[in-house]
């Protein structure tokens, strides 16, 4: 079979590699599509290669058919649709033992610790699977695992029918945070400085603002007849976004944060003090999160399909990175592995 | 009767001042002590001045005995010990209409906004009044106010029997939120950098660190088997207690911020991210929290007595200021009002 290789410098190399034959809890999954991640991109950037360590096939947005199962597997079989929750705990550390296996302190992430789904067949361990019923098809289901970012946000939440989000950042996580807040019954709102982005937004029916011409904090104010934000949804990663969050909450409101900040940022802890304000952070998913990304699709309570920006075959995956590199419209490119 | 007055530039007069009848839901108390609280001293050093609005009657901890009843008073009368919860709110904002009174858009601090205790009788609305049980003194009543503060951190922290806190500064409310902690049935460690704060603690029977001889976040690694705290709770408005708070969580760890902090200082955003954790602006107190503190002291399961460290009658309210003035070993001034 062919495999895509990371090879460092944006660059890619398809090899040929031998098929991994499943252990006793594994399968072995005929590859449909993966999605770029914004993680892929930074691995593509070079700033991860420490941690990726190149030559490594990435990937972990992905759907795919199991076409070999291992002799301990009881609960999935050859021929059956399933997506991967890219997630190797270790099961015995602290944080396992309380049922925390998503940020267990030995987390391994698929398709960046360990191989990922860039190839024709990926071979996982049985308890990362969820099974896709028959209205996802597989090119939805590369988008479970973002989705799924989304659901577990709003997990965190707690947001409710009838409180007041704000999003703020109009990334694909923050417009699928957004699809998932007014999947609730949330009244939604999307802050972004981009144009292609706030009009990305409006095709799928989230209102937005841009911050830099809207005084977001008045806006917010009036929006929600001055009781602030429910919700603030922290998806942008830059310092006035953090300045943002604290003024639009309102009283014992819940930021959620979803992007990662590798500068330590300045906060405003008094309005913390002040308005009893609650900050979350959000990694990855759950179980119950991926479940809940599959019901979305399934169920047409989110159309994901207008997020698809691309679709390129693995053979030409630099070409699908290329195509998302400094561009805030894609939202999201996929490779195609096997065709369904 | 006879009323103190801070005029400011950490001076108090004391002056005739006329009784005021109480209303149809007030009462008129006779003061019996009235504790000196660090938003008191922020007062008395003069940097809340536009707000206080000098001369006026402050002070807010306080117990005492009821000597007349409104008309409309139904649930209290003459003769009744009884401790204020200071907080006048609106009743009309969304805030108070969600039932967070104590953080009501509009609030106003009684003792701040309005006038306070530092005088013989002080008249109130019935709606702030805890009666006292037999068993508390008004001395110990005085010291209900600070213990509520104390009582809602915990509240807010969601602390648990067998679950691991660090309390980071040994104040008074820091040493406060420690017994709470520990009387919940918690394992609980202060990180403080003062000595006769720690040998305080010693003799309460809390632990205590330094932080500036002991690496704490190595400490506290090893005092919970790598897990991290459970809960950590910011009691000192320093930048490097923001830093170690994010270190010594555990995932999923709480952090409670109790500290006034009024500039803003730099959050480690990515270990909220990376663990998981959750941030918990707490402000004051709720009428349940009051309840608590009462009770705590009133079974014995909170020893209060040792945070008296002085009485002084009213006409020497400024010895007592000046008593606490850059004294950490003074935990909590009491101001008689009328002698028990």
């Amino acid at each position: 079979m062919i495999a895509a290789q990371y090879i460092g410098n944006k660059s890619f190399e398809i090899v040929a590699a031998n098929e991994r034959s499943p252990e006793a809890d594994e399968v072995k999954i005929a590859v449909g599509y993966v999605g770029i991640c914004g993680t892929d991109m930074h691995i593509y950037h070079g700033v991860m290669d420490q941690r990726v360590a190149p030559p490594k096939t990435i990937g972990h947005e992905m759907s795919g058919t199991i076409v070999e199962v291992g002799s301990d597997v009881k609960n999935h079989k050859v021929g059956e649709r399933v997506v991967v929750r890219p997630l190797d705990w270790c099961g015995e550390c602290p944080t396992c033992e309380a049922g925390y296996t998503h940020i267990c302190q030995n987390l391994k992430f698929m398709g960046i610790d360990s191989p990922g789904a860039f190839q024709k067949h990926w071979t996982v361990k049985e308890r990362t699977l969820h099974k896709l019923p028959a209205t996802v098809d597989l090119k939805q289901g590369a988008l479970i695992e973002p989705l799924s970012v989304a659901c577990h946000d709003i997990s965190r939440s707690r947001l409710k029918a009838g409180e007041k989000a704000v999003v703020i950042g109009g990334g694909p996580i923050g417009q699928l945070v957004a699809l998932v807040a007014k999947s609730v019954g949330a009244d939604v709102l999307i802050s972004e400085v981009n144009e292609a982005r706030r009009e990305f937004a409006k095709n799928i029916g989230i209102e937005s603002v841009n911050p830099l011409e809207t005084d977001l904090e008045a806006y917010v104010s009036e929006w929600t007849g001055t009781k602030g934000a429910d919700v603030v949804f922290e998806v942008s990663g830059v310092q006035p976004a953090i300045e943002a969050m604290t003024q639009i909450a309102g009283r014992r409101g819940r930021l959620v944060m979803v992007a990662i900040h590798s500068q330590q940022p300045k906060v405003d802890m008094f309005q913390f003090f002040w308005k009893e304000l609650e900050l979350l952070g959000a990694r990855v998913y759950e179980a119950a999160d991926f479940d809940m990304a599959i019901d979305l699709i399934a169920s047409g309570k989110v159309d994901i399909n207008p997020f698809i920006s691309s679709i390129n075959q693995l053979e030409n995956i630099g070409q699908a990175f290329a195509s998302m590199d400094n561009n805030p419209q894609g939202m999201k490119a996929l490779v195609a592995c096997n065709e369904e």
